[in-house]
């Protein structure tokens, strides 16, 4: 295909350039106008470590390499701004699939209000997707860092999370499926295939005074553990108060894996953050009025010490190295 | 490799962060203050379709890669101010070349006054990196665009071009120098594999008054006619009046290739502008103060019209499509 012929129909494609935007995609480089503090963060996703193409689409996986980078601008409670999108092109991917990855991008570009704003294309071995955001605040102490969490804190996640596990399996083996309801089904693979970026909580919960807040891509134990690091405490978490997508439980059952590994699976993009108790009744209705619906669940504390301690129904704990690296 | 001593050796290794930045690389995201107007690129590098890890060592590579992207930055005058690294790690690239390649980068962040802020790391069938550079400058009037030029404007160019284009030949057929002295070879070999952005002959050019400008990655008739149609106006360059890297007609001579497809080769990063006429002396001035004894050539003309003209000795002239081509 020739570079300038895509090019010029990926421009096509690209949404209105945002109200920072001096200059978009087509120069030497965007010009902006930031007016504040930037949040940066660049994700990439890579064919056969990120993604399979014989299970997701190109619009999926465009939405997917977009939506990891901006749950990092939700986790510090940024607002999406710009995006600047760098695609790897195997032999094997057609113009066409090129343009279906870069619709199924902007479609959520447009939905949470990012101006992609520039990009590279190369050709290469494997499909690959590099995907940098940068997300605004009034000022740099308006963004909430992993450092901050005090003992005494509650610990919050946001929605529910083992959905994107869940999908994967359900993806590689449809089977496991049967004795789910059909939205059910719909909702696990969305959740793999699809995560929305929880933007708006993030912003919610900064503005209602969360100390720490990280995405949870990893997996719950290895991401509070992050936390834990940054902040110099222990999170505290109990297991059975985690909120599990609808049927996942039962897909893990399925496939005869321990449902409790659902907790480490990583890749919900959940938002989990401290907060002093006092705040937790205002960041519950902050959070529901932003993303209307979204549940904000407390299912730990924060103490002093070092790590974090998963706490299993029955007594049991595990440390959360152990327990993501059992899924 | 554990991703998590790696990343902790990187961190070791990243130059101190600079004046803008209030959080570097360990969280979900940088946060910076910009304070005036960014410009913001992003380039990849491919292995196999940039560069061949038998002909660049890791350090090469890294420089290489950071150096495109801020060239990006040089053609609209900004000033560097941060770096986000993507990088795609094969099986057989451990974690010293990997180590090794940072501190090629982490060198030209330093000289360049670059901060490395930010990355992310994937496991990947090819090495390849992703790098998207921000800039600064107060305003965003004050960065040099493509469109612009004007009949009337005098085109412009820094240093000499060439030298990439027979460092290639050089590094793959080494024979091919053995006419040239031992500082000759080296310093076409040093034009391909460890280009320098032009960083303070943009910001010079900018501030004489240049009203468009682009760095020459994909070959002079190509990049002129990127400000030809930005700017809708004609651009006449004579082949002879462009300054040829030393060596670099010899080597093409020893090849048996035409020495004027040097002009098409790219990758010298030098910077084509176009100017009034009247502030053709400052812009010398500015650009010879601000990087020591590089020199600013007049090579052509900006004149009413459309496309490129590219001037033979003899009366001969191609189209710039066709000159890059025969490269």
């Amino acid at each position: 295909m020739g570079e300038f012929e895509l090019l010029a129909r990926i421009r096509e494609r690209l949404p209105a350039i945002g109200p920072r935007i001096h200059l978009g995609s087509g120069d030497d480089a965007a010009i902006t106008l930031p007016g504040g503090a930037t949040a940066t963060s660049v994700d990439a996703l890579v064919e056969g470590v990120h993604f399979r193409r014989d299970l997701a689409a190109p619009a999926q996986i465009g939405h997917k390499a977009l939506a990891t980078a901006l749950s990092d601008l939700a986790a510090m409670g940024a607002a999406a701004g710009e995006a600047y999108v760098v695609l790897g092109l195997p032999a094997g991917f057609d113009e066409d699939e090129c343009v279906e990855l870069l619709d199924g991008m902007a479609a959520l570009a447009e939905r949470t209000g990012t101006a992609l704003a520039g990009g590279d294309l190369s050709r290469a071995g494997e499909l690959f997707l590099a995907v940098t955001v940068v997300g605004h605040a009034p000022t740099p102490q308006s963004l909430v860092r992993r450092r901050g969490a005090k003992p005494g804190d509650v610990v919050v996640l946001s929605g529910e999370i083992g959905g994107a596990a869940a999908g994967l399996e359900l993806l590689m083996r449809p089977t496991l499926g049967e004795g789910l309801e059909a939205g059910e089904v719909g909702g696990l693979r969305g959740r793999q295939l699809e995560p929305l970026p929880r933007l708006g909580a993030g912003r919610a919960l900064a503005e209602a005074g969360a100390r720490a807040m990280i995405d949870l891509s990893d997996g719950l134990g290895g991401d509070a553990a992050h936390i834990a690091r940054g902040s110099d405490v222990k999170l505290e978490i109990t297991a059975e108060a985690v909120p599990l997508a609808a049927g996942s439980r039962r897909v893990f059952e399925a496939a005869d894996r321990d449902p409790w590994q659902l907790l480490g699976g990583g890749e919900d993009y959940e938002l989990l953050a401290t907060l002093p108790p006092e705040r937790l009744a205002d960041a519950r209705q902050l959070v529901g009025e932003t993303e209307t619906g979204l549940a904000l669940t407390e299912i730990g504390k924060v103490v002093p010490g070092v790590g974090v301690e998963i706490r299993l129904p029955g007594g049991g704990c595990v440390s959360p190295a152990g327990f993501d690296q059992l899924a």
